[in-house]
């Protein structure tokens, strides 16, 4: 999951700059049958959206074009996260959306073979991972269990470490971390027992950071870092960049790698995840994380790139 | 401070095996005036006291030697630890212990050069770090405060966002972290933001893991482990083996460092500890952490070890 794929070893690969470049943009888009998308930082920042959102998406429908929603967001499910779409004014379709707590949940239930006695997950995370594992009838505790959300006892000390069926349940084979407001010692504890019990340790996504009211808070990341302290290994992670969640997204999609173009503003994981998924094409904007110059000197570099979303428009 | 003193580059430094040989245990206490002694795995496990740690005690107290206890239990005071002592039998003054806390405590009103107007400390974890920075008259906010023991909600994003005074104080220059078993999202968002406006990151202790009842709870780094994923960097660690330690215990007990001995269970903490502060001599005890195998073959060595700490009566 690591290979970066380095443009830079190769001085001729420059990112094409499409702004104002009717031709070029026109090309570009003919070249694909697809668009994945990542959301916020392309096509809105927090609780604003960008003009022509909307008429760029419009100009891809109506060119018959497939656009898939990304997002590492794991706390919505993708219902939820189609409400983000509605508050916003953005038309789209549960269908059209993928969220890494879907990824992990087809993960868990279609690739993941667990014995009959170990296919409950302990979650760490909101509602969204709750809400999909049952999209996928993929029994779970933890969560959002009002329960768990208490302070750590001694009595707890004692429960944990003798596996007391009263906090660890024996039939737990996964333990999925994603990002949990609720974080607390007590889950910290159980996650750490129940994978050093044995159970898979896997990660809805590992951005450290969330992005919120202009700065950033912990992320997703951060609820796995304390684990990955503690166990000395890292989850297998579902989110972008790691390719189970192309895989997953191709599965249900069913698209041509070659025709198909990832879009973000971040270098690291969405032009990465595209690059590494041998997809047809990268598409940067300058509307969020990555700048000009990470996108044309830096290490993982998009095939073009363009101010704003919205200058896709500028192909008419 | 990671300089390791690879005792394996010369395979004539073995460590000497004292168990049984009264004579070798006699020369080797005469070589110190001073004995700094680990706790937990050397005094005692857990709640159970090795038999013979009071006569151990006792005999280096008649031959007027100096005992220090260090511990890198951030979550008591001194003065709780004193307790802790009392209540397992073990003759103890608070004066002879030594905690992370407290070697905090120390290092931020003595070491670290504060402006007027930044010298109030943002602590995560528990009564024992609040006390030993009263006992500096070190200004501090967070820690056991009831008002940060809650949710995060949607307007504390704004507030920290924009260094909303309610929540971000502006004489915070410091963030300590050490064991918090009442961590949670608000008081790692509030560490976050005070690191990224320029507190300095300080950690009692990086102990990945806490023992208890048998086995392994998250230990004060798990709690750095989210902050140092977000920022890219360690927190400077004032628990053993990082010698800002080992410089406030000489500070306090100003002692001539060739006479003096470092007594642990744990290679990679206690024994580093003593070795990168060039004591005179390490001691490994094989009643905690490490095995016989990791004393003799491994990295970090001790000069000596025997089986229990109580194997040191055996000179008499």
């Amino acid at each position: 999951m690591t290979q970066a794929i380095d443009t830079k070893a190769n001085p001729a690969i420059q990112p094409h700059y499409l702004t104002g470049d009717g031709a070029a943009i026109r090309s570009f888009l003919d070249k694909f049958d697809v668009f994945l998308f990542d959301c916020d930082g392309v096509l809105w920042s927090g609780d604003h959206c960008f003009p022509g959102t909307n008429e760029t998406l419009e100009l891809l429908r109506s060119q018959g074009k497939q656009v898939v929603f990304v997002t590492n967001n794991s706390t919505k499910s993708r219902t939820d996260y189609k409400k983000k779409f509605d508050s916003l004014g953005i038309p789209s379709s549960a269908e059209e959306i993928f969220s890494s707590s879907y990824s992990a949940s087809i993960y868990i239930s279609r690739i993941l073979s667990l014995p009959p006695n170990k296919r409950k997950v302990f979650v760490i995370g909101e509602t969204g991972i709750e809400q999909e594992l049952r999209s996928e009838n993929v029994p779970f505790i933890g969560g959002t269990d009002p329960s768990l959300r208490r302070d750590v006892t001694p009595e707890d000390y004692k429960r944990i470490a003798a596996g007391d069926s009263s906090l660890i349940d024996p039939e737990v084979g996964v333990v999925l971390v994603g990002l949990d407001f609720h974080i607390n010692y007590l889950k910290l504890s159980l996650a750490f027992h129940y994978v050093r019990r044995g159970a898979v340790f896997l990660a809805t996504n590992i951005d450290s950071t969330l992005p919120s009211a202009g700065t950033f808070f912990p992320g997703a990341g951060s609820m796995s870092a304390p684990l990955i302290m503690m166990l000395g290994r890292e989850p297998v992670s579902l989110g972008k960049p790691n390719q189970a969640m192309m895989d997953a997204i191709e599965g249900k999609f069913r698209f041509d790698r070659a025709r198909a173009c990832m879009v973000g503003d971040r270098a690291n994981t969405d032009i990465r995840f595209g690059l590494e998924g041998k997809l047809g094409g990268t598409l940067g904007v300058l509307t969020g994380v990555s700048s000009k110059e990470e996108f044309v000197d830096g290490d993982v570099r998009p095939r073009a790139y363009v101010d704003k979303l919205a200058d896709l428009l500028g192909s008419h």
